[in-house]
């Protein structure tokens, strides 16, 4: 973790910022689509602030800069920030926000005149833009400006990466399940029950999965630069031409192919053009039709369509409808968990023997760099998913650690080892965490290790009505822990996407309010993951991805199906860290049957590797 | 159940409206306080509908006469309404609401013009007012208008009963635990926290609890028709003088007494005469300090404080306060609990003997006076705190059942017996749900009974970290139904009174929205009452009063302390109903535990009465 000297590029960034009037500049971490994860090219906070983590926002005065970040990376950005910055602590009590430092640093008070805030508006949300913007002139600053011009791309200059221009590539039936053309249809008839004028696709994964296209612009997410426009007659999609090849095109036949940065003045002059609804004489008190985008969409695509008057911004359309997993979307998540698996159980296999056989000294780095060619041999592997995190002993406990190649811990072969991984594969996306131990784990490891995982259990057995939401089954993996006065600081699931991104919305089991408003719905994906840390000791989570369906139960009370989860997952749980003790008939009955099944479903891939046949049976023997 | 003819009210009061120039006029079931029951007087929907439900609104044009209300309510409503009226299901697809169908009363569209739509402001809440008057005016209706002369009352003339002017006696502090003063500065403690200029008390169990006061204005709620004021400087109740005799009075020394109906002039003077904030120069661009109010507030309160611009609606200071029972409250909690534990014990015990032994017959409003007979005999009873549900077979099914003198169901042996009651002591408030059976339950209710039980145990045992809220405990009380199919549309839990109303907010155990913004707190005294009810067969409820506590955790996670529940009620679970099988070990001696708690803190009250002593030592015997 470098330190980089950020003087001359804030001397520069002032001096443009002087030049273009604005006397505060924002630059979030966040790219025109709302990315979890970025190309190298959208990276601006970090060329700007040194600071490189996922999550923190810079704020630049002429005499001041600010950096905030949440409670993951305060010790990274202490390391990285230079002089020039003063760190936000966000979350800490009497740290101001980003916003509210902004608001201060814009409305001094007393004589002097309100400021004027700059920011890229497509770094920033549509609502997030607004609610600053009223905030900044309530307490006496001048305005928010939308700059279209980003001024540390200016500052970047030659050194800034070129946006990758990877070819955007057609996802067969045999994967996808549905033609996009039907995905449209069922697209247009929500637009036509919303009675708007059209949607903004924004997300990059919504127009992957609306086209049945895979591209790789941006690291682990088989996503590619671009927006679409759909609308009850029209369908477009705003893309460099350069990425479609001939296939590509011949897929597309019919979709009206624009530039990509061309979608902002298309849709402005949409709007303009707009006739009112109908052509009767009251025509004018009804309300026209508006444009939709969904609540991440950039505060640049709201104001091209002329702000609040002519947009409603809601939950993606699309992102509700990828959510819902089609039968070869759900078989294709069956088949890679298995194959996935069968690497999982290879690479434990294999490390167990290293550490304790031949007492070879490994790093967290190599194990990962095993791990991913043991994936890699297996049928349809596209990439990894996520970096991998292989962390030993106290790295586990670091929720989001992430080992750093030439620089991380040696395995110890006497301490926990939690592996966090997952891979791409044509056929759907998985995402896996095991703990394992290969000495002699203390009690308390034990204790909660089988507390998190009768936790796992019961999240799923759970058998719900259908309209429940991920926020009410999130107690359920929580129950056993906190018993023992004990807690994670972290969800229990997130979506997944369909060889997509690993993380994706609306759903998810935890304790965001968000999570209550969207009921699990039968064709979910999502994960099952609860956890338990020990800061400087150990971490410990079990993550199995898994599957809504509907369930048969013994009786069936009103009208509602209910639903329960179907595990894809096929690794062992850790059997030296279970105290089959703590467990309850129904739980041992549960983990037998999970073994057996892991059994067989993957020995085909090691009828010819004893090692792996001898470890995955002696972890997958019954209790 | 009765049908009014409502021909002569209906022409009445058109001919008012067409005085006062109101088009249509909206007849809420509320009152001035929200109050969820209400005194005879104030039954104005009932009164000019004929419909006698609690819940249900009435809206009248010129022409038309509507009656909205919900499921609970139907076949009543049908039976009720004479033909001048139109039934609104509410919650049946394409019904309308009754807001959708008096904004389509007020623009019929084309070129009729809008209508003019009138309402008692009072009985109406702020939010609802501004959020109906948006949409009668975007829809093309005229306008929402307050008429404060309540045209009801005009028709209902020397009919309508008086306002109940019953005395407002002291609570002493040995029930009260807190010195009303002391309660009036903590509150100060909030109003300047939020930088407030007051807050306007209209829940009139707020205004009791605040002044340790009690009354007896409306039934089962020992509460009186009032208003209060708190101000950083002043201290103003609002009641009919002649309620508070000598003792009140001395009580109340240096609080200012006002007459009801003066608060919306007193307010509206306040506001005209407030000075900004500060002397400074800015002061002007200082937003000056505004009045709180409830979200349950009134429309009339918050137009007499001049509307929004004067006004922040807040979940009530005093409602999250109360909520949180002082130590003295929790202790009359236990001790009112143990004595009507002991009553219904006694009862229990006399119905069987009655119905087995001595095979009388006895219907269902015979079992509730005898209960409550029982009850009266105890120390410091008040009354009862609610309708007694006493409900046979079927009858219990019907959730918010409750017997007609002379004209309900026989008590059947052979049938399920729920009975759910509760009263009103000076040291605390009761509500319990037990379910019965003399006879031979089938296997069905057995199994619901014990599936029931289940959920009520597992909530009971659920240890969670401060901060979660009744939302995310709600699935515990739930899951094993859910596992069988079974559910029951309720809440799990509401928040009590201490000798005050016995639905209390702000918490809940359920799958409200709200319940999940409001964490459980030490203190908190709730109700743990799952069920199962099957469509005119038989409904199951097993419902404790339980206090939240903090525990003692083996561990001990982060700094948040870990809470669970103390049950107060003190009555045994049916032994015919259980299915001990399906008990865990864990369930089993939590059962045996609280039976041996109920035999030890009961004994006392039968220690000469065998029928009691006996009944209660077969149902408690260990299993």
């Amino acid at each position: 973790m470098e330190t980089v000297d950020t003087t001359e590029r804030l001397r520069q960034l002032r001096g443009l910022m002087k030049q273009q009037k604005v006397d505060i500049y924002i630059v979030p971490s966040e790219e025109a689509h709302s990315s979890e994860y970025i190309a190298p090219t959208d990276a601006r906070r970090a060329f700007i602030s040194g600071f490189t983590g996922s999550a923190g926002t810079a704020v630049i005065t002429q005499e001041k800069a600010a950096l905030a970040t949440d409670g993951r990376y305060f010790n990274q950005a202490s390391k990285q920030l230079d002089s020039n910055w003063e760190l936000l602590k966000q979350g800490l009590q009497d740290v101001p926000t980003w916003q509210e430092w902004t608001v201060d640093q814009a409305a001094p008070g007393d004589d002097t005149p309100g400021s004027t805030v700059g920011v890229d508006p497509t770094t920033i949300t549509a609502p997030e833009g607004r609610k600053l913007s009223e905030k900044i002139k309530k307490k006496g600053g001048k305005e928010l400006v939308a700059v279209s011009d980003n001024m540390v791309d200016w500052v970047w200059g030659k050194q800034k990466p070129a946006r990758p221009n990877e070819p955007a590539k057609v996802l067969g039936l045999e994967y996808a399940g549905k033609k996009y053309q039907e995905k449209v249809e069922e697209l247009r008839k929500e637009l036509d029950k919303k009675k708007a004028a059209g949607f903004v696709v924004s997300m990059l994964d919504e127009i992957a999965w609306l086209f049945n296209l895979r591209g790789s612009d941006i690291p682990y997410n088989p996503v590619f630069f671009s927006y679409a426009l759909v609308t009850p007659t029209t369908l477009t999609l705003y893309i460099d031409e350069s990425k479609l090849k001939e296939e590509a095109k011949a897929h597309l036949e019919g979709v009206t192919i624009r530039p990509y940065h061309d979608i902002f003045s298309d849709i402005a002059a949409l709007v303009k053009e707009q006739p009112t609804s109908n052509g009767t004489k009251d025509a004018a008190s009804k309300p026209k039709r508006k444009y939709l985008i969904a609540t991440k969409a950039s505060w640049a695509l709201s104001q091209a369509l002329g702000g609040e008057e002519n947009v409603d911004e809601v939950r993606s359309l699309i992102g509700d409808a990828k959510a819902v997993k089609n039968s070869t979307e759900l078989e294709g998540m069956r088949q890679c968990h298995i194959r996935d698996g069968a690497a999982l159980i290879e690479y434990f296999a294999w490390l167990e023997d290293q550490l304790i056989t031949q007492k070879t000294t490994l790093d967290e780095v190599q194990g990962a760099d095993k791990l991913e060619s043991i994936r890699s041999k297996h049928d349809h592997f596209v990439g990894l998913s996520f970096d991998t995190i292989s962390s030993t002993g106290a790295n586990a406990a670091v929720i989001h650690y992430s080992p750093e190649r030439g620089n991380c811990s040696t395995i110890d072969p006497k301490q926990i080892y939690l592996c966090d991984s997952g891979a791409q594969y044509l056929d759907g996306t998985t995402d896996t965490t095991r703990t394992l131990h290969f000495g002699e784990p203390t009690e308390m490891e034990r204790e909660s290790y089988t507390l998190v995982l009768k936790g796992h259990i019961a999240l799923d057995l759970a058998i719900f009505p259908k309209g429940t939401s991920g926020f009410a089954l999130d107690t359920l993996a929580r129950q056993h822990l906190w018993a023992h006065g004990l807690e994670y600081r972290h969800g229990t699931g997130h979506g997944v996407g369909s060889y997509l991104n690993v993380h994706e919305g609306p759903i998810g089991i935890g304790t965001r309010i968000q999570y209550s408003e969207v009921p699990l719905s039968v064709g979910n994906v999502i994960s099952n993951e609860p956890g338990y840390y020990e800061d400087g000791k150990f971490g410990i989570r079990i993550e199995n991805i898994v599957m809504v369906k509907e369930v048969e139960t013994k009786y069936k009370f009103g009208e509602k199906p209910y639903l329960g989860f179907e595990h894809v997952t096929m690794v062992p749980m850790c059997r030296k860290l279970i105290d089959v003790g703590m467990l309850t008939g129904v739980e041992r009955e549960w983990l037998n049957a999970y073994h057996r099944e892991v059994l067989e479903k993957t020995k085909r891939f090691y009828e010819e590797d004893e090692r792996s046949r001898g470890w995955v049976e002696r972890e997958c023997a019954a209790y």
